[in-house]
């Protein structure tokens, strides 16, 4: 075996990908700061109990274990920032009032979404703690989009569901709640005969609306429908009309309702959403209420946030990061140094062609060069 | 147990020190940027024969290991990032002239290097690929010192010195390679008893030169000193030559030498350095020559760098970040979200007060307000 191979779909990233991914870091974590998020930074590895907290089976499978020397312990190194930034809102900060955090770090997961998806994601994100209305929500969306237009992704589609709904029919149907994670994978898939399969022994107002969910889908006029075709149960009815106020107050993206959608990981409880671009068949952001989570830290706070991995991001970005470089010769003489620093000092890129190396610089595209004249450096065009 | 306990050594990063470690970062990778050094982004994870290629036994203890589910081989969580980018700059990049890289992120260590150290750094660097000269070694050096200048540490003891020396002694006495790891344990502690007991069976000239090591510490006059009291062998001259060239070229640092110092890993070669700053026991910085590493990747290129620790850097580092911030109200108002969103554009940290939390923003220092005047809205100092 080569001692350069890599694991399966574990890659490097090199200099001109990394080069972009670190301008679009740098300009989202600024645009979350603008919005008054403060950064956090969880440890790479946990406890794998803390990890999985409030998570699903999902989230465990996707977790690579190890054990800890210093207490013989399994830790999990973690395949989601999300839950441990709930554990410091809950835990560390334990503030009364709304907290704004964001995060940007590296996830691992034991296997890859697809064929070609990596196990390495850099997940960047903000969450919104500590209030439970529809404005927070609201927020975290609108800095979602804002965060894609950063990153030049400014046509995207929102796609929005709400939890709500099958919660409301799960509580009125017991026989509904046994179907478990059938049920769920069912209508994430919209596989409608598998549906008509398990929903066959429900009561038929259950029966009917699950039947139902996977065709409630399309622009706003399907909130309409759902008040029409679904119960009229209170949970229901709550739901649509948050759903509702966001279709009114987004701004900026086109809008999709989806009724069958349940999001990612299954933490999520009320509203949450998934941003679609053009060419690119999943969802690159994705976020949604997780109210609960924090409860099995010691403190349930209303949370709320969004997600996107940055090296899918970076990679259907149109976004260029500058490149453009001096040359500029080594020599032992005070003035060029002097002068090398000054560029340096005043954001130029400057490389000194080390001795015997003179004509192989192939890193940047070198566009200036530093030259002598009359006794002192000064930069033209490269000849 | 509590389900927020982090394990031992292991430590979340909260918003204070967080946003100085990612303005750090910032600087030092702009810093290595306008020296004309490539980012790259090697994994976290990779099999474990190829993250301890040419390393030591230490590295390898050092390391976490865990079971790839695709292959079903050891997977190792990288304790250094160092041997990864020599893999790149020999395999990947395959270039035949000077390559310089730089990178920045997590490490890992099975068990902490003290008591209160962390066992997850974030691992900050630059190294140079391609050029054997000490010009190489010079550029490394001084960009070592400009990046501890951004980070405020601008007064810093370089401490110089040259595995070349012990090399030689070595190769001219086959009885001291037998010694192995504890003779370098012993010149490490600087253990003269022990030093004394282990180089008793050695030739004479051998043995009084070992002996001479740990006294061979102090100012640049150490190496006119080393050259009275050690061999004249070619290979220690030549070491002797290569210290002598850098205490002349160095600006920016008070200058250390000591011959007993074998720096960290053992990949290194040549000309070491490590870095000091008052009131730190322990180097800030460190790196050297580690010319054979990428030999191990399929191709033999002459490799100097350094790095860093950002959390201890941040620790110690006097650098402030920015944290003052505008208060703005809640309110379905084009007006106002149009003023809020023109702020951020320009820079400005604004926070919306959600409705019913209008007097518990306590995350930004918020000095001013956004308010209503005339029907227009204004930025003004906070009341």
């Amino acid at each position: 075996m080569s001692t350069w191979l890599l694991p399966e779909n574990i890659a490097d990233v090199l200099p001109s990908e990394a080069r972009k991914i670190e301008e679009l870091r740098r300009r989202l974590l600024d645009r979350f700061r603008a919005y008054g998020y403060e950064m956090v930074m969880p440890p790479l590895l946990e406890y794998l109990e803390s990890l999985l907290i409030g998570s699903g089976r999902d989230l465990n499978l996707r977790t690579f274990k190890l054990v800890d020397q210093l207490s013989g312990r399994t830790l999990g190194l973690r395949a989601d920032i999300t839950p441990q930034v709930a554990r410091i809102d809950a835990h560390l900060l334990n503030r009364q009032g709304v907290t704004r955090l964001c995060y940007a770090g590296n996830v691992l997961h034991t296997r890859p979404r697809g064929l070609h998806a990596t196990r390495e994601q850099i997940q960047i994100g903000a969450e919104i703690y500590g209030h439970a209305g529809l404005e927070a929500d609201l927020e975290i969306q609108q800095l979602m989009l804002d965060a894609l237009r950063l990153a030049g992704l400014g046509k995207v589609r929102l796609g929005l569901c709400h939890a709500g709904i099958l919660e409301a029919l799960i509580d009125a149907d017991p026989a509904a709640a046994a179907l478990g994670e059938t049920l769920y994978e069912a209508l994430a898939g919209k596989d409608v005969p598998d549906l008509a399969d398990l929903t066959a022994g429900l009561q038929p107002q259950t029966r009917d609306a699950l039947r139902a969910l996977p065709s409630l889908y399309g622009d706003a006029t399907v909130i309409d429908e759902a008040r029409e075709r679904l119960p009229a149960l209170p949970g229901i009815a709550r739901a649509l009309d948050e759903l509702a106020f966001l279709v009114r107050e987004i701004n900026g993206a086109e809008l999709m309702i989806d009724l069958a959608d349940l999001g990612g990981y299954a933490y999520h409880r009320g509203v949450m959403f998934l941003a679609y671009v053009d060419g690119v068949p999943n969802a690159v952001a994705r976020g949604g209420r997780y109210d609960q989570v924090g409860e099995a830290y010691g403190r349930a706070r209303a949370a709320t946030g969004f997600s996107l991995d940055l090296r899918e991001v970076a990679r259907i970005s149109p976004v260029e990061a500058r490149s453009s470089a001096i040359l500029a010769p080594w020599r032992h003489d005070d003035a060029l140094n002097a002068s090398v620093a000054a560029l340096r000092d005043a954001g130029e890129v400057v490389i000194q062609a080390l001795p015997g190396h003179e004509h192989d610089v192939d890193e940047f595209a070198c566009d200036r060069v530093l030259v002598e004249r009359d006794g002192a450096w000064v930069v033209e065009a490269r000849p």
